[in-house]
C-alpha cells in the first residue's frame, strides 16, 4: 500500500512501465507563492513604468518548464502536453502562481503542473533578487487533478 | 533603489549585461522542505528494502538541474558551475533538502542553488506521489551567499 | 476573427488546449534562402575539395531543430514528429532551403517546418561567415500544409 | 582566402579550435522582420485587450534562444553570454526585431544575435498564424559587431 | 535489400516518414560492459563506506539518456517512452549494464536501449576515472527486441 | 588512493568542487569501433549513390554530443569546449571513430571525447540498423590526454 513504485524490489530507481495504461483526458492544477518584501510589491505595482514583462516572463517560464518536466524529474515519463495556463498575480505580501496542465495521455500531469509553478516561482525570485534577497518560495502543491483510473482528486 | 534590473526603462525583459563584472569565487547555499505524510516517512525509513536510490534520485536531479538553470529561468546568465552538493534527509514530518553551489564567474549562484533545491523537491514529490498526493514543497530559500561585489550575506 | 489565440482575454500568454482536436496525418512544407556573396558560391561549388559535409551540416541542423521546436517557440505544443526532409541547394546567388515535416498528431507542423528552415539557414551562415559577413536569411515562409480541420492550404 | 574554415581539408565538418584566441569583450547586433497582414497589425495594435504578453513572448524566446545557439548550430562553440537585449516593435507592415548580444569570450556572438532574431521571429509567426498563415520572415542579418581580432564591422 | 533507409536516393540524410506505421507495444533490451581495473572493483565493493549512489548515478543517467535519444541521434524519431529499467552490476573484471525500454508507438526502441546503456557506461567511467584512466566501454549491443512489423528478434 | 572522488564520505553523489583548479589548455583523444556485417560495409562503400551524409551524420552527432556531455553524465562539470574533431572511417569489418576535444578550462575533456565517440557510434548503429540488427559498439576508450596538473597520459 505504501510502496514506492519508482523503486524496484532491489531498491533500484526505474521508470515505471505505463504501456498498458489507458489514454484519457487528464488535467492537473497546482499553486504556489513567492513571499516577498513590501519594496518588491511596490515595485511590481508601480504605475509609472510599464511592468508587462515582469509577470509575463514568469508565466512563460512556467509554460516552458511544463514541457521540460521529464528532463528535470528523472523518473517522469515524457508525455504530450496539450494545454498549459499559468497565472501570476501580485497579492499583498506575495506573488501568487497557479498552473493548469492538460493532456490526453497515459499518465497524470501533476508533476508538469508543479514544475510549471516551481519554474515560474524561481523566475520571480530571479527578477526581484536585486531588491529582496530573502524571498521564499512556499506552498507549492497540487490543488486538484482529474482523469485516469483514479479519477478526480481535490485538496481538502 | 527598488528598481527591477531585469526590466528595461520601457518595461521589456532583458538579460542584464555583466561583461564588466569581476570573475571571483562565489558560493550560494539554499534549502527547502517537502512536507509529507507519516506513511511516506515510514516507507522512506523502512528497513526491509534497500532505499538507496530514493534519496539518490533526488540528489542527482538537484545536481543536474543546477546545470540547467539558464534553460529554466529565462533571464539567468549561463555560467560555469564548479561544484554542487545536494543533501536530502528524512526528518520527522518532511524531507529536507540543502544545496550548495560554487563557481568562479561573473554572477552569483543563488538561482542555481534554488533551482537545485526545487528540482530535488519535485523529484521527491514524484517518487512518493503514489503514497501521498498531498505533499507540499515549502520554504525554498537562499540561506547564505558569498563572493562578488556584495560580499557575504546570511539569512537572519 | 482576428483574435490572437495564444493570448487569453486578460492578455496573458498561454498554450492553447488541443486535447479535443483530432489526431490526423498532417504535413507542412516551408522554404527560405540565404543570400550570399559570389565568393561563397564559388567556395561551395569548388571541385578540388570534397564539400559533402557543408550542406550535410545544414540539413542535419534542420532535422534536429524540427524536433526541438517546442523548446524554441514558447507556446508551441510538443508533438510526435514522424518524418523530416530538408533540402539544401546552391543556386546562383543564394543557398536555397526547403523542409517538409510530417506527423500524425493533434496540431499542424508549420512551426516545425519553419524552424527546420531557420536552423538550416543559421547553420549555413555560420559555416560561410569567415568568407562573407554580410549574408542575409530571407523569405522564410510556409509553402503548403495539409491535414487537420482546416485541410489543405497552399501559398498563392 | 575563400576557405570554409568549418570544413577540414578532407571535407569533414569540425568545430574549429579557438583555444589560442584571446578573451575580449565582444558585441554583435542583428535584425530581422516578420511581414504580416493588415489584420495582424490591427490585432497587435488594438487597444481593448491588453497585449503585453504578445511582444514579451517573442522577446523572451529571443533571449532564451541566444543561450541555446550551440545546441542549434552544430559547429558553434558554446560560450558565456553576458547580456542580451531583444527589441520587438510593431511597424506598419511588419513586426521588426533587433537583438544585441554581449560576451567576454574567445569567439564572436554574431550567431547568437542571429539566433535570437530568428527565434523571436518564429515566435511571432506562431502567435499570429491563426490570423495570417502567409507571414514571411525576412532580412535576418548581422548589423554590426565589435571586439576580437577583426575589430568593428558595420553593414554598409 | 542493403539500402540505407536514412539516406535519400541523392545521398541526403533524412528522418524516415513513419506516419503510416502502426502503434504497437514494443520492447528492446540492450547490454554493455565497462572493463575496469581491480582497484576499481575493490573500491566499488568496499564495505566500509556506503556506495549506494555510485551505481544509482549510472542507473539514473541511463534512464534520463533514454528520454534524450532523439536529441543525441540526429535521425531518430522522438517517441513516447513508457518504461525504462537499467541494471548496473559489479562483476569480477567489469561493471555490467543492462537496459530495457518499453513503448507503445510507431518505431522500435533499440536506439533508446542502446543510448541508455551508453550513458550509464560513460557515467561509470566518469565516476571511476580518478582511480582508473584506462577503462574501456565494450560490447554495447541490442540483445532482443519485440513488437512492430518485424516481430521478435533475439541475438544468437 | 582508490577513493571515488564523486562520492562523499557519506556515500552521496556530488559534483566535485574545481573552483581552485587552474585554467590550462587541455586535450583528450578517444576512439571506438562499431562492428558491422559485410553487407553494411558494402553499402557504405558502394559507389553508385553519394554516401557523403552517412559519415557526416555520425561526425556531427559526435561534435554536438561533446557539447552536451554535462547533460548526459550527471556529475560532469559544464565547460567551454574550444575545438572538436571527429573522424569516422569505414574499415574492413568495422566503422572506426576517433574524436579529439580541446579546451582551456579547469577540468579535463576525456568525458567529452568519450561522449563524442559514443554518440557517433550510436548514430552509425541507427543508420545501418535496417541492414544489420546485430551491430556492436566496442573499444570506446581514452587514447591520450594532455594538460592540467596530471600532464600527459597515453594508453600503453
Amino acid at each position: 500500500m505504501t510502496r514506492l513504485t519508482h523503486i524496484s524490489d532491489e531498491g533500484s530507481a526505474r521508470m515505471v512501465d505505463v504501456t498498458a495504461k489507458e489514454v484519457t483526458a487528464r488535467t492537473a492544477r497546482a499553486s504556489g507563492r513567492v513571499l516577498v518584501s513590501d519594496a518588491v510589491i511596490d515595485a511590481l505595482r508601480a504605475g509609472d513604468v510599464p511592468k508587462g514583462d515582469v509577470l509575463a516572463v514568469a508565466r512563460i517560464a512556467g509554460i516552458q518548464a511544463a514541457k521540460r518536466t521529464p528532463d528535470l524529474v528523472p523518473l517522469c515519463h515524457p508525455l504530450a502536453i496539450h494545454g498549459v495556463d499559468v497565472e501570476v498575480q501580485v497579492a499583498d505580501r506575495a506573488v501568487e502562481i497557479d498552473a493548469t496542465v492538460r493532456t490526453a495521455d497515459r499518465t497524470g500531469v501533476e508533476m508538469e503542473a508543479l514544475t510549471a509553478v516551481s519554474a515560474a516561482a524561481l523566475t520571480v525570485v530571479d527578477m526581484i533578487k536585486a531588491i529582496d534577497r530573502a524571498a521564499v518560495i512556499t506552498d507549492v502543491r497540487v490543488e486538484e487533478k482529474s482523469g485516469g483510473r483514479s479519477g478526480r482528486w481535490q485538496r481538502e
